[in-house]
């Protein structure tokens, strides 16, 4: 717990804030205090709402001057409880959200950290221009969540995560100093780079205040399928195949189990399974090209290879938008399916793509052997090596007593994902939640390495204490 | 100047490494003690050849022990002075030259620092991928210092910088002991990317001994063209449709003024212009792509809209791969093709792209007022805003005055290029060459975070003292 926060400091922060730019009122805190997961609760002596880059450093400034630890927030969709203040000042970026520059030569748009992912696609949309990060919580996620925990998502297999995406930051130090690093430049080899510091440093290394982001082209044509599988092993053939034959058209490359196609087809209105076949899992593959017409031409003879070599065993392609959609549906619907059979382990692990069949079929195993009656619901981006390795209790089984062992199934998994040379947080970063948990894969060597640099920036360790090392 | 090194730290050296693993002998030493250019010369007591990570560790764990300084050297190709010793320790990559693995399911190489990037694109072709770094120096350059100086080349704008490529690093930081961050993961949130740090950090704050490499499929079909055009303005409209179009396949988009196009045709043997109309530009552009015929019809295609729409005025598509390769020896070329000329001052320099036209008029404008008859060659990776930004004396003019006019002529660019939020060094990084330079232009609050980084890193300051802040 986080030592009080003295009264004189609550009143210096209001002052340099302004009357609109703190809560305490228990009702507007609220919603910032718990994680929409309900699995993190916190508390704090003060809401900061900075409304510019300077409000941020004079609140920061204060804060390493008394030694006044700090929580940043932004669209508090975060899964690991990095965001949920434990005693420390909320810093919120609500009111950091003007859109500063979009510019088509450059590719570029220049947006503060509040504004949100959806917002930021629309900016850019409008500029004839796409930001090519998605994910499922893009009307709350907001820039600066989203690059202190390096986001993911969807179309990381083309566009890579948001340490790829960052062009510039501009970011007050822990010291409360103004770091101006919003350049706009496709290379720069001028010492350390430091935004790749800040970016996945969940808040540790000082407070995210504006980024340069690169954009991407619309593309004319998109076209999205469903094939079923056999195996893991052929579906990671499939993904080989698609990369070789449209040589980096592959946008998204999704996995979902057989249990995750049925709980989404029962549970969630409207949705079906359109493939005749049910095989053990389904991939769900889009491709996007800049000519018309061209990625239903390249799935579509994709799907015909893989269907004649034998990769895969039964194909629907979307005939419509709609359909895409649809599609994506069952795959993004995953989560919420799983909610009405109970509680569920989740497990957000990257491994080689060479050893996710192995890790599939042992962990599989080993948690079915242990746990006698536990489901699998196996799902994710495949593409990347990312799988959400979700375990369900038994059909009608006790859900208290399912949940209660959570933590010794993730022992489980992350032992084996550690040993194939994987990461037990491949998206969602550490938080609150895992940061112990990490000190147990971690060689000391490195996490010597990342306690010497963060005591070098920040060495009241006032960023964000209960996060990271 | 270095303090000399110990009696008994060399004797000590020369046992951890073997007979094999150093050398004192003169004539060994002299090809790395003077950078290819001949502008830097260098001195060192010890040539270290460790032949294992294990060697590296315990080389740096001795140094860092008696404080005695370590430059690491790569294949010698830098061109910043950064790997020429001043007294320091010279520690060589030569001996660690394993590729360890290639995985064609994980799209990755496994090699020692010591491999050259022509025997990486050899290993990566023997395992029918790609390692999409080139650049005109690849015979020598190796692993280690390609990722040292986050190296760039021709196809940064499709495929990224080094800084991109690597999916893991083995370094032996600067206490000596071995980080083991060799993953292959496309997606790991743990904590701070260690990796980011030593990237690019030019030998400062570890020696990289091995790396995990991305690789991408071997495309079908290329495409090369050149065309004219009469503006810088025009040819980054040119870039912009060729962007939209393409969707990510062009893999080369670079300017060559008509000087350069000039002294190519008529000092280097064999190159001639292929295109009838004499504009002040010329754009080379590379299209690739995974359909066979695909690049071609694309590039065919953008060429024709450009004409029509009237921002290029003459093409020339190659026929063969043979004539692909002589319109990039026009490119290539530049840097050979000036040396007759006499001394020329070098700028490799970065914009944003939207300032490309103006940073040519706005700098050439200036450097011909200030010193009247001087002829500026610009050439580059104009898709990456970097352009080497190249100054020749008048013709017939005085070579030793031109050349003593060099870092005068450098503050005149490098303030210009400030000014429009631009790098003074976009590919080739400090080295004992910027450093002091780039503190002119570095905010204090950017120098003080470079320099607590390091500290805590490398607390004696004995990797590459001379290099960086």
């Amino acid at each position: 717990m986080i030592a009080r926060v003295p009264e004189d400091v609550l009143t210096r922060l209001k002052a340099v804030l302004g009357p609109d730019g703190w809560s305490e009122d228990p009702d507007r805190l609220a919603p910032k205090l718990v994680e929409w997961r309900e699995r993190w609760h916190g508390e704090t002596p003060l809401l900061a709402l900075p409304a510019s880059t300077a409000q941020v450093a004079a609140v920061i400034g204060l804060c390493a001057e008394a030694s006044v630890a700090v929580t940043p927030q932004g669209g508090n969709t975060g899964l690991v409880g990095g965001q949920i203040p434990q005693g420390e000042i909320l810093l919120s970026t609500d009111r950091l959200r003007a859109v500063r520059d979009v510019d088509r030569l450059d590719d570029v748009l220049v947006a503060e950290a509040g504004l949100t992912l959806a917002e930021t696609h629309a900016a850019a949309q409008a500029a004839g221009r796409r930001f090519p990060l998605d994910l499922a919580s893009e009307g709350s996620a907001t820039l600066g969540g989203l690059i202190s925990t390096n986001a993911g998502g969807t179309a990381v297999l083309r566009y890579g995560t948001m340490r790829g995406l960052v062009l510039g930051l501009e970011a007050v130090l822990p010291d409360g100093s103004v770091w101006n690093g919003l350049k706009r430049l496709r290379k720069d080899n001028t010492g350390y780079d430091l935004k790749q510091m800040l970016i996945g440093a969940e808040g540790t290394l000082g407070v995210v205040t504006a980024a340069a982001l690169r954009l991407a082209p619309i593309l004319a044509s998109r076209a999205v399928a469903l094939a079923a599988v056999t195996s893991p092993r052929l579906a990671i053939e499939l993904l080989v195949l698609a990369k070789a034959e449209t040589g980096g058209e592959v946008e998204a490359f999704e996995l979902i189990s057989r249990l995750g196609v049925e709980l989404a087809t029962r549970h969630l209105p409207g949705l079906r399974d359109p493939l005749e076949t049910a095989t053990p899992w389904v991939v769900l593959i889009e491709i996007a090209s800049a000519r018309a017409g061209a990625a239903e031409a390249a799935l579509e003879a994709l799907l015909s290879q893989a269907l004649e070599s034998g990769l895969i065993v039964d194909a629907a392609l979307a005939q419509s938008g709609e359909q895409a959609k649809a599609f994506w549906a069952l795959r993004e619907g995953q989560s919420a399916a799983q909610k009405p059979e109970g509680p569920a382990w989740k497990h957000d692990v990257s491994v080689p793509i060479s050893s996710i069949a192995d890790f599939l079929e042992t962990a599989s195993a080993t948690l079915v052997d242990r746990y006698p009656g536990v489901r699998i619901d196996a799902f994710g981006h495949l593409g990347d090596g990312n799988i959400h390795f979700d375990i369900l209790g038994p059909v009608g089984g006790d859900a208290a007593r399912h949940a209660s062992a959570r933590d010794d199934g993730a022992r489980v998994v992350h032992d084996l994902v550690h040993a194939m040379g994987g990461s037990i947080s491949a998206e969602h970063g550490l938080g609150s939640m895992k940061t112990a948990e990490a000190l147990l894969y971690k060689s000391p060597v490195e996490v010597a390495a990342q306690r010497a640099l963060r005591l070098a920036l920040d060495p009241k360790r006032i960023m964000n204490p209960r996060v990271l090392f």
